[in-house]
């Protein structure tokens, strides 16, 4: 496929600069980390943003030139503005793609996408997370076979306050005994929305090869089409 | 049916107070009108609100005695207050039915609960309105057969930018060409969401029996079950 | 709830009769021990059929005089005729309601149903089985809470190949490793149709009150609503 | 897209050889004129098969290097032989597309990957059609606007007893009051079905450039992806 998207990489930045264990495993930054493994994937073009950034990284016209918008908070989530949010929420019914990553469900701006509280259970332990998928033919799955196994993970448990998927890729299994929808799909608007279950700043999900190949699929998915327009009211005068 | 459901009329009413047209199709309000034709139906109990009340009508304590919320909105979108649409969002999110009626689709309440720009096309025309049932067994649809007509009504006309409905009910048709899906249902956190397109302020839609049996149907559907609870994030612990 | 619901529960009655394990757990057949642990929910009249009647224990009058038909088959799927086949469909399509146990998910009638070949992978291993709650405020998941643990159960495994359902109630996790859908919801025309995978018949999964609890309340969902009506081509004449 | 799409067109080819009202829109075959039309999309690789041929027109060898099936049928469905259906739905849950134009809603082969009866409402009348786009950003609807009107086409109506699309992209509107889901999306194990209600045979609806775009969109969108693999069930051994 020839198509090219233009990927844009968000990362809050912040538990990478506060926390030794995660700057180890992520000394540049978990956007970082993901930039260099899409660097692979000779389809996407991958630029990174930040929270500290000027309009926190975020721009109309950061925003507008970016085709899927990629994004990873945690500990910062209440940091990012109203106005941010509402910018990026338009752009995704405009037809720009959103990625949200791991605990980027409780981000405002996914779950002003969503709708819900978008809460779930959890428990950091360090144990595997073995990802299935249960849509074999589904793009976001190519090249993943039954699915993969991340070596140690934070437990994400059921039950996960989202609106019913409008596909689910994924379904993950923890050893603690619990099950998470760890890849859900929805429409918002003209845009697509992908989230991604895992990468838990403490461990090195994001350097492994199949996390990164279910982000760049994910990017081709969420691809806009030709257009892009924001939904409006409109007034609809009689055929006349 | 034995269930009782406790059902809150919400209106802005404000057209009803400056426009003459309106005052003489609903002179005591649409939520008067509204609650007229439902008191014919004995597993509802039947209160209202109004924007101008003490905390817009809408109090916790009123909204946790609330079963089903029923919504009208149109010019006074904007004096809702932010506190007040996370109010109800809330209480949807731990099971309050609700149902958004008309030009509520662009509520600030509604748009919250949908994650959409919730925008469309429109005319007023004052044309007949057909409603056409699309899922004959849906209990909302109970007593319709294929459908009725409304004999004056504004159009509303696609694109509807809301989510795919996770069941249609309803599609209208307008004799100038256009198409609505004017009965959607969502489901948002524990609670049931339905949108019911008809019912232009000028026009005495809330007067018809069908209208009516729609949203008494619409509330026995919405309201919530043995629990209400609001779903929160939570540690779980090691099986251990 | 008032409602009365008439509840058939079909068995290809087999197994019980050709193996002792079997036997030894379900003396008196499968069918048997549901209809036991139905007789405590008042709401519900329950008769049972088996392979070996008349009709295939599914003549026209049966299955017109059944709410919702609970269907239990594993080694006998071939020898049920495609006329009971399309006799069962058709009064799904009327409103009947279906719920399809464990091994059924390779019944005839079940792949009539959703259209697709509802392959999964499997192993007899008899570990335990957790059955999590996706959908708390779900009618099928009433009083269940986060989920229940099922001692000793046959695995399934995903992708388990039917169409996205419109309805996901639960997910079962197993200590070998899977993942399964194990309670999703689909409608069939008029008829509402349930799947449920526990309940292979070496182990004594329709003894534990958690799992009859789950078919007493997938009754009470699939339950038809006052109608009950084949859908059929029609010519519709103009308006004149 | 450099994506190269082998879309087999298949009619069973009887309305155009015995009605000469037929044969004067549809001279060589309604097939042939699909394939005319589809020969402006360099993208798409165009074949054609009918009734009368070996197998069917629809052997093995011919299903395997088929990546998209076009198909129309009307007074012949009883005449497509189960073992056709078979080896159809087999291919489709491999990953085949499926494309049901207008009276193919009640093929065998349609109804069979639907599971419901697929009935509607229909009124041969020749009024207009206008087909309403409702999911804008669906590749399906590219390039078409707000929508497009047929001149002179065949009624259908509500209610069509199918499974809810997964995604609903138009809704036609009829000048005698009707509506009805004309363009419906569906996943069928890892293939696509796409159905779409235009083109009786009476009407030049297959020479209208709009109508062949909505094909040749969704012959695109309903491409497998690298596999094509039939859903077994199987064994999975213990990890060990």
């Amino acid at each position: 496929m020839e198509q090219r998207v233009r990927v844009c990489i968000w990362n809050e930045f912040v538990d990478e600069r506060v926390n030794d264990v995660v700057r180890a495993v992520y000394p540049d930054g978990i956007h970082a980390a993901i930039a260099r493994g899409l660097a692979a994937y000779p389809g996407l073009e991958v630029s990174v943003a930040t929270l500290d950034e000027p309009e926190q990284g975020l721009s109309e016209e950061r925003l507008a030139a970016t085709d899927v918008l990629v994004w990873w908070g945690h500990r910062a989530h209440d940091a990012v503005s109203d106005e941010t949010v509402a910018r990026v929420q338009r752009q995704v019914w405009s037809g720009m793609g959103f990625i949200g990553l791991h605990s980027t469900h409780y981000a405002k701006v996914f779950r002003a996408l969503m709708g819900t509280s978008c809460t779930l259970s959890w428990r950091v332990d360090g144990g595997c997370e073995r990802v299935w998928v249960v849509a074999p033919s589904h793009p976001i799955a190519a090249g993943l076979g039954d699915g993969f196994v991340i070596p140690h993970e934070e437990m994400y448990g059921e039950a996960f306050d989202v609106p019913e998927p409008d596909e689910l890729v994924f379904i993950s299994w923890f050893p603690g005994g619990e099950v998470f929808r760890s890849g859900c799909c929805w429409q918002r608007g003209n845009g697509r929305v992908f989230y991604f279950r895992p990468g838990h700043e403490t461990f090195p999900t994001y350097h492994q090869p199949e996390v990164i190949r279910v982000i760049a699929n994910a990017a081709h998915w969420a691809a806009p089409g030709a257009t892009r327009t924001v939904p409006g009211n409109r007034h609809r005068p009689a055929a006349g």
